[in-house]
């Protein structure tokens, strides 16, 4: 195998592991959403934010390894913490009604 | 640069940025042990909490993405959860006294 073969596999392969972790929490963020109308867990939005520490972690490591560029780390956050805050605003809603 | 030399620069870097950001807990840990006879800041264990979460998830990124093993990761962790069961060991101590 080449090595330029190499580097865009294993960039892949990082890619991959991190856009898989970000799926995790999205899902976590997805069915806090659904359950809105139902009791509420308080300890959900401390265990979002734990997952999103971790991978932002992640990211910065596979930036810093230079496994993905800064630009991508910075996508795969920034579309979190979107849905985060979008959630944040509807239990915001949902507290008012 | 041959395809082995790339692999082995890329896993001791990544190791050489784990084991960077694990020396930088160790100094926390060492500043909380040398301040046990001062004041105690509470909020000390949870950074350290913390800063250790984030930094398995490095380590388990970087395994899964294979640029170190499972071996030297455990390792890398052992040896602050060890560091750390020390310092609340000492906190403990210095509680009774």
């Amino acid at each position: 195998m080449a090595i330029l073969d190499y580097i865009a596999d294993l960039n892949k392969r990082a890619l991959t592991l991190l856009q898989e972790d970000a799926n995790k929490i999205e899902k976590l963020i997805k069915v806090q959403m659904e359950s809105l109308t139902n009791r509420r867990c308080p300890l959900y939005e401390e265990v979002l934010d734990t997952q999103i520490y971790g991978l932002s972690r992640e990211i910065d490591f596979a930036i810093r390894v230079e496994l993905i560029t800064e630009d991508v780390g910075k996508q795969i956050l920034t579309r979190l913490e979107f849905n985060l805050a979008e959630l944040y605003e509807a239990l915001e809603q949902s507290k008012k009604l």
